[in-house]
């Protein structure tokens, strides 16, 4: 098994094995001297002046930039901004204005919730008889006919881990003359991704989970570049306009990506992940997901071996699901806060799956094998039936 | 002339007069330690348990509680997230939909253009014929007539510091059946505002300026408390959802303002916020608006002594404006770089306005003396004249 050798960029706490990248990846290291540098030199000495001269106005694109090769797109074709729920709602929109004879939005069950929100809220606004037909994970691509007007899915479902083929589908979408949108959530640093590869019209993602920007990190669309001049933004904001600081009446949309810019991007939050991206660096995505792959195998022959308890709920093909592995289990939410309590981390998803993520830039075979060794403790001593396990919070 | 105890809590440059507190408010002492600790100990050490431990999930209402009492709004009336532009969206669209017989948005040319651009998308986007109805500042009240679904109006004008009185264009906006939206990007922590008792249905603001919350922290909303349960969220996301975490597939708004979150909140930038404002703890916004009139009337009198070729662009009645004081310069942007240049920071707006904010917590008499006899020496020596501040960024 190779490991890549990047665990010493992150700062994870002593004697914790962290499973849970897929939530809320770790602190790389970098963060908080930079962040320290923008707060103090930056903001609090430069002021108004760090617009120019520490280059805050370009950071959207510059950031997009940094993205754009781990998700196969070309550069200054993503930008960043806002948070994932806004991207999905500028991308779908203007994925509709682009089919205005067509009515359907076609989504898949295994979506994650905000997203099938923000089209549901993006139809009850356009009030033009638009439908949001949700279909299981399997039924999409029979579920494409030539009513669609937008394809909106997840790649990677947020339970299950089960992975689209981004490139079939668009395929089938494209030939049935409808938009795709590719929600990259759970994909972008995961899993290899070829967006210009795969043709797809629209893809958004976050960074706070396996890009490690960081708790509220700002989000990423990308457009294909031969569409992008044809988007019509529907949040117009400011940062949009071709000439912002014109001050113009009336909006004219930038050239290109930045059309999808809206308000005064989030500075402090986009510099920690600007300099949490430098993990990033020189990292094979092919590598990356060959030894994803490798961990996540032995983490489920491990389980399955020591804890009969636990069924597994992610695809057993490892080319048909991302980085995270799920095991349903009845006492799931009290099992894993047992194990948490006992440093393995990963989360819970209602109503009963217990959540893995492998994330080979900060774990290696050895914490598999611990991890394993740990829930076999808990599932044999039934530690999950501790009454100070079974309370839940909002989030797990 | 009575001078708020509060430069202490500021880390300014050595030498620096600053007079763009209206643009990006300087750095608070407290933010970067805290900033620190948010980094290091809640994101490194406890990973996804901050959004319990560490209140993350909480924060955007904890934080709109502190703001609350400088606008005038009861506690659980303003909530935090995203950019001005999306919430001038959320509160438009809510609004709209609140008037579905009437089609007419009034706004003012003082209004900031991203406003006036939000409103464009969201015309474009509802293509049921709504009309955006803009007209000069002092036409405001007589233009309000019984066709008006919403007036949006930022209450200080951006530009000249012209204050409109909140109170009476929204009773006047009410008896002719509208809705008001009041933005409050150059009030809140500028000047006094009561929103509760103007009876105003909508408020949204940033706080980046005078609140010193950091570029790029974020915005909010405010709802009249007896209308939250009936605004529409346009932009339905899962944070807004009444049960966030049961992932359910359909969308119900939460209760009150909640519902005007959307997606994952930043966590790092809104933690700077939330530090950054422990400034404003018992400042008396009266003592503080009286103060500010005292700093800038005396700048007026400076300037139009010593700066002849300046013309006042702000109303001459202290009372008429906000915090910032605008003058008309035809080598305007120049003189800006001249003074920028001699550590007396201000900002300028095409296309020929110097503007001067006055933020009584970290100013006082000496620095308005001082910055004015600077500006005496730029304009008496022409030091505009030098080439090297004509030529353009994209922020001054």
């Amino acid at each position: 098994m190779t490991t890549l050798p990047r665990k010493h960029l992150f700062d994870l706490p002593e004697g914790v094995i962290y499973l849970d990248g897929n939530s809320l990846g770790p602190l790389p290291r970098a963060v908080a001297p930079h962040l320290a540098q923008v707060v103090g030199t930056q903001w609090g000495q430069h002021l108004i002046t760090g617009w120019n001269v520490d280059g805050w106005m370009e950071q959207p694109l510059r950031v997009g930039n940094l993205i754009a090769p781990l998700i196969g797109a070309p550069e200054g074709s993503v930008i960043m901004g806002d948070t994932l729920s806004i991207k999905v709602y500028q991308a779908l929109s203007a994925a509709l204005a682009m089919r205005p004879d067509r009515r359907v939005i076609l989504s898949d069950s295994g979506n994650f919730p905000t997203d099938l929100y923000m089209a549901e809220g993006l139809i009850r606004q356009l009030d033009h008889g638009h439908e949001l037909r949700v279909v299981a994970p399997e039924a999409v691509e029979d579920a494409i006919t030539e009513d669609i007007a937008a394809v909106m899915i997840t790649q990677v479902d947020y339970r299950s881990g089960r992975m689209h083929d981004m490139t079939r589908i668009t395929a089938r979408a494209q030939a049935a003359g409808a938009v795709t949108i590719w929600d990259l959530a759970h994909s972008a640093g995961a899993v290899p991704v070829d967006l210009d590869g795969s043709g797809c019209e629209f893809a958004v993602g976050c960074t706070y989970k396996y890009l490690n920007g960081g708790p509220g990190a700002p989000a990423f669309i990308y457009i294909r570049p031969d569409l992008a001049d044809q988007a019509q933004p529907a949040l117009s904001g400011w940062m949009g306009h071709d000439a912002p600081f014109a001050f113009e009446l009336g909006y004219r949309p930038a050239t290109g990506i930045e059309r999808m810019r809206v308000g005064t991007p989030p500075v402090l939050q986009m510099s920690a992940l600007e300099v949490a991206l430098r993990a990033w660096e020189g990292v094979d995505m092919a590598d990356l997901r060959a030894t994803q792959i490798a961990l996540s195998e032995l983490f489920i022959a491990e389980v399955e071996a020591k804890c009969p308890g636990l069924t597994l709920a992610s695809p057993r093909d490892p080319q048909a699901r991302g980085s995270q592995v799920s095991f349903a289990f009845e006492h799931g939410y009290a099992a894993m806060q047992a194990l948490i309590a006992r440093g393995v981390i990963g989360d819970f998803r209602a109503p009963d799956i217990m959540r893995f993520g492998f994330t080979p830039l900060y774990l290696d075979e050895h914490d598999i094998r611990r991890a394993t060794a740990i829930m076999a403790e808990v599932m044999e001593g039934k530690l999950w039936d501790d009454p100070a396990y079974q309370k839940r919070g909002r989030v797990t």
